[in-house]
C-alpha cells in the first residue's frame, strides 16, 4: 500500500527498532496516541497465515525461560524467525518486569533471527492481553513466523492467552502435592501440551511419577476428549527437548489439516473485533461526554445494593448518548 | 417506593402469575419492550442478601432434576421459599425446551412455597444467562430466598453460571471412562460441590471407585487449593441429600463469615452492570443509526484478514457516533 506509515514501512524492513517503538505505541494508554495506532495498523492487512503462535504458561520457577531458550534456538536453527513477548501481570504490583529482562534469554537474544519483548510494565490484565495481540500482530508483519507469548501462571492471563495463541504449552515440575500451586483455576483447559520440567537428576524418578498421576488426572477430567500429551523435560539435558518440538509441530500440522486452525483464527479475530469496538466506542464516548464521575457514582451503588444494574447502566447510557437526543 | 409498577407490586405481594409474566417481560427481546424492562425494575432495590443462589450443572441423564426436587422439598421443610430456573441452551436447536416441563418435578411444583420456571425457549446463551440474572432478582423481590439455578452441561452456559450463583455443584454419574462425556471444559474450574448420582443398587460400588478416582484428580488439579468435596448421592434411596444439603449451607455459612459471599456478590453486580451498559448501548445506539449491515460487512472482511480487527472497530465506531460529529 502507498499509504503505509513510516514506522510500519520500517518495522517491514526488519528495523527491530521500529518494531520494538511500534510495540510500544500500541502499548501506549494515551488517547493522544489514539490516531496514531490506528494510523499505523491501516497501512497493513493482518494476513499471518503461515505464522504459529504458541503460548507458554506456568508458575514461576518450573524453568519456562531457558525452555523457550532452547526451543528458539532450535527453532531459529529449523529456518524460523522467532520472536518471543512476556505477559507478566506481576510487574504491575512490582513496578517492573520481572520478565523484562534480555538477559534472561541470553544465547537467544544474541540470533540476529530472535526478537524478545519484555512485558508491559502497566496495564489491566486484559489490557495486557489486547496489547499482545497488536503485539503478535506487529512481529507477524515484520517477518517473524514462530511467535512465543511467555506468561507467568497467576492473574487472569492464562485463560485470556489461550483466545490469542494457536496452542497452550503448560509447563510445570515435580515436587510436592503443591506442584500445580500458584497455578490459578482455568489454565487445566485450555492446555494443549505438558511440559513437566527438570526432570533430571534426583528428579527424574520424581518427575516420572508426577507425570503418571497428571496424564490418569487429565484422562479422567477430559472424559472422552483427547486429553493433553504430558512429556519429561529437561533444559540442562536436553531431554525431551526435540519431543516438545516436535509435538507442537504435529499438532499444528493436524490442526491445519482438520481446518480447525484456521476457524480458531476466525474466532479469535472476531472476539479481536468485538473487543476493539467496545473499546474504541468507550474512547469515542468520552470524549464527547464525561460520565467518568457518574459512572464511579453509580458503579458504588451497584456494589451497595442500592440501585438495579440494569437501571444504573440505562441512566448512564442516557448521559453517555444525551449529545444525541 | 410509590411509584412501583403494578406489576412489580402484584408479585411482591405473592401473586405467582404476575411473577410468571415479570420473567417473560425480561426474557422479550422485542426493543419495544425496553421501557417497560427499566419502568420494572427502577421501582425496586436488589436488596437480596437474605437469599443463597445454588447452580446445579451437568450432563443430561444424571439425574440432576430429581436430586433438585428433593432438595428443594427439604429446603421448603426447612422453613425456605424455593425457585428453580432452568437455563437450556439445547432448547434453541429443539425448537423447545427439554427443561420446560412441570411434570418433570411433580412433588415439588405441587408446593405452594415452590416456583418452578421453564427455560426460555430462544435466545443467545449469553442472553440467557443475562436473562436469568434478572429472573433470579425478580424471584428474590417475590419473596423466594433459595434460587436453584438448573444447566444442563453444554455449551458455555457451565462456566458463565458461575457468574450468577454463590455456590455451583456439578452433578455426575459413574458408569464408564466418558462418565464426563459431553461436559464442556471449564466446568472443573468452578463447581465448589460434586454429587456422584444414581448411586445406588449395582451401581453403588462403581460409584464409589468413581467418586475415588474423582477425588484423586481434583486434589491433584486443585493444588495447594481446596478441592471441592465429592459427595455420593441417589435420589431413589435418598443417600447423601442430608449430607449435600448440609454441605450447601455449611459452605454458604463459612463465605458469609469470610465476607467471600459478600465480595462475590459485588463482583457479580459490577460485571451486570458493565453487560447491561454494553447491551443498553448496543440497543440505543442502534435506533440512531443503523450499523448492522457494516457491521457484518466489517466482520465478514475481518475473519477473512483482509482489514486489522483495530481499524474495522474504528470504522464501526465512527459510523455509529457520526451523529455526534
Amino acid at each position: 500500500m502507498n499509504n503505509s506509515s513510516p514506522l510500519f514501512t520500517a518495522l517491514t524492513s526488519g528495523d527491530r527498532g521500529a518494531l520494538g517503538r511500534a510495540i510500544t505505541l500500541m502499548e501506549s494508554i494515551h488517547p493522544k496516541d489514539y490516531e496514531a495506532k490506528i494510523s499505523l495498523l491501516s497501512s497493513s492487512i493482518p494476513n499471518a497465515s503461515s505464522s504459529v503462535r504458541i503460548a507458554v504458561t506456568g508458575a514461576p520457577g518450573v524453568g519456562k525461560s531457558s525452555l523457550i531458550e532452547h526451543i528458539g534456538i532450535m527453532l531459529i536453527e529449523a529456518g524460523h524467525r522467532v520472536a518471543v513477548l512476556a505477559i507478566d501481570p506481576s510487574s504491575e504490583r512490582t513496578g517492573g518486569s520481572i520478565l523484562g529482562d534480555k538477559t534472561r534469554m541470553p544465547a537467544l537474544s544474541r540470533h540476529s533471527n530472535a526478537f524478545i519483548r519484555p512485558s508491559p510494565t502497566s496495564g489491566v490484565l486484559g489490557g495486557v492481553a489486547q496489547m499482545t495481540r497488536e503485539s503478535i500482530f506487529l512481529c507477524e508483519a515484520a517477518g517473524y513466523d514462530r511467535i512465543i507469548v511467555e506468561t507467568v501462571g497467576i492473574g487472569q492471563s492464562e485463560t485470556s492467552v489461550a483466545t490469542l495463541s494457536d496452542l497452550v504449552v503448560f509447563v510445570t515440575m515435580s515436587g510436592s502435592g503443591d506442584a500445580l500451586q500458584g497455578i490459578k483455576r482455568g489454565i487445566m483447559e485450555v492446555i494443549d501440551l505438558v511440559a513437566v520440567n527438570k526432570s533430571d537428576g534426583e528428579n527424574e524418578q520424581l518427575s516420572k511419577n508426577f507425570a503418571s498421576e497428571l496424564t490418569a488426572a487429565l484422562h479422567l477430567l477430559h472424559g472422552s476428549a483427547e486429553p493433553p500429551s504430558v512429556l519429561l523435560t529437561s533444559a540442562a539435558t536436553k531431554l525431551g527437548l526435540d519431543g516438545l518440538l516436535e509435538q507442537i509441530e504435529s499438532q499444528i500440522k493436524l490442526s491445519v489439516s482438520t481446518g480447525d486452525f484456521s476457524s480458531k483464527r476466525k474466532k479469535q479475530l472476531e472476539l479481536w473485533f468485538e473487543q476493539a469496538t467496545t473499546h474504541s466506542l468507550t474512547q469515542n464516548l468520552r470524549r464527547v461526554a464525561d460520565v467518568s464521575e457518574l459512572h464511579s457514582d453509580l458503579l458504588r451503588q451497584v456494589k451497595d445494593g442500592s440501585i438495579h444494574p440494569f437501571v444504573a447502566a440505562n441512566l448512564l447510557v442516557s448521559k453517555l448518548l444525551s449529545p444525541l437526543n
